[in-house]
């Protein structure tokens, strides 16, 4: 569990709000890991070493390890149970269903797992969100407003009291649970949106993915959306993980990993958080 | 896999279009279950062997075994793999991500876990969807209006064009795939809204949650949507595998199974089907 108040006193220490992304494929990982019995695990271990000097959060989704069945759950398992204590560990999961299930989800991912946040989709409502916002220090990360092409599709969409649908989704959410228990999902591509989400939600976290791979620019994200406690956890996966692959793999995820803590560290300076 | 025309036919050999929901909870399962080393693996084998000959698909639910971790996954895992050929096997694990994320899932379930039906929420739009739809016999089962009462949270939200907002995520999705690898979700207590997904997509399947312990109608959700294909697949979860508990389990599952499996065969001779 890592409650509101610990979350920004970590990122206040850490001067980082970096997110590590294990999206970790097997088929992507550096060949020398092929050598263990489980080349993913250790791929993690590594990765989680390299980067918790630089990092607040690490955030495994989940269909990379249900790709191998239940070995893939036992590594996605020991890869979370290998996290240090400090570090917010988020389930990539998009899980969203009735409430009698969600309820299950919530023993999954609270109980078995020993997750602290997951990420949620919103479409099936109030009853799908509500089973998850009952334990301290456990967050529900809502998808607000997605990094890819397909969140034009619905996301965007205008709704007949003026609205785009993600917004009415923010506006909703809010009513559900608080700023202790309730984060946002905000795509770093949508620069231009970052405002409005913040006006909608002004206290409440984003956890931020599309810094990286898929194009978003960290200064965009800050200059839009930082607020007086940070607010922003700010997601990097492929391009800190498969920074490097040959003998160099160490340096290069370590570079990788400082060049964004140190614009965040810039970034907390400029706006009084540190 | 199962192809459309297998489907079709099976569900005229079967005389049913009753789908066996296998939401197994170790804390509702009957006692006797309880001397076995897996109770839920032993509880599944043993509701797939009484309902085999009343049903043409099972469905069970990613979260009732997540909730026990990679050792839940594994018996996910058995219990599929004990569902005898010629049933359809949806797994009713409501994803949805990015593309390149999306793909990990298809390896998952479709690779992995060697399900022919995957339930997909669409509120990341068409990338989140299509990787489901490359394979012959495999089937997306996007979800459009939900059993559930946070469905009028945002399902049943006015667009701009007039549009309910299920609506255009049926009329989106039809254009990524067909009906041949494309169905929907559409929740048995929306008994007046199914004529309207009906004219949406007339030839898609259904996938229906909702009848028994949510309390939709069986033939409510006929006069509006049964087809000549029959165009349903009905899903009953709590009131099949709970309908029993002491000694007579074996036989009040039966009989709940029966009792709807013959108001389908009715149906099916109402609508000329068989």
């Amino acid at each position: 569990m890592m409650t509101r108040e610990q979350l920004i006193n970590r990122i206040k220490v850490q001067r980082s709000f970096l997110c590590v992304g294990l999206d970790s494929d097997p088929t992507l990982i550096p060949s020398k890991f092929h050598q263990y019995k489980n080349p993913v695990l250790e791929f993690n271990k590594a990765i989680i070493e390299i980067t918790a000097p630089f990092c607040v959060a690490y955030k495994p989704n989940t269909a990379f390890y249900e790709r191998n069945g239940w070995q893939g759950w036992q590594t996605l398992q020991e890869t979370v149970n290998h996290i240090p204590e400090g570090y917010l560990k988020i389930l990539d999961a998009k899980r969203g269903d009735i409430g009698n299930t969600s309820n299950q989800y919530a023993a999954a991912f609270w109980d078995a797992i020993q997750a602290d946040a997951l990420t949620v989709a919103p479409y099936m409502g109030r009853d799908s969100v509500e089973p998850y916002l009952g334990r301290e220090g456990k967050w529900a990360v809502v998808l607000a407003l997605t990094s890819n092409q397909g969140a034009n599709d619905f996301q965007m969409l205008k709704l007949d009291n003026g609205d785009l649908l993600f917004e009415q989704v923010v506006k909703s959410a809010i009513q559900w649970g608080s700023d202790d228990n309730l984060m946002f999902v905000v795509g770093a591509t949508r620069g231009d949106l970052f405002a409005t989400m913040r006006k909608l939600a002004p206290r409440h976290f984003f956890l931020v993915p599309g810094v990286g791979a898929q194009g978003g620019s960290l200064a965009d994200v800050a200059s839009h959306a930082i607020t007086a406690d940070c607010g922003l956890l700010v997601n990097a996966s492929r391009s800190i993980i498969y920074a490097g692959s040959g003998d160099s793999f160490e340096k290069d995820v370590e570079s990788a990993c400082v060049e964004l803590q140190q614009q965040m560290e810039l970034l907390l300076h400029q706006h009084n958080i540190i």
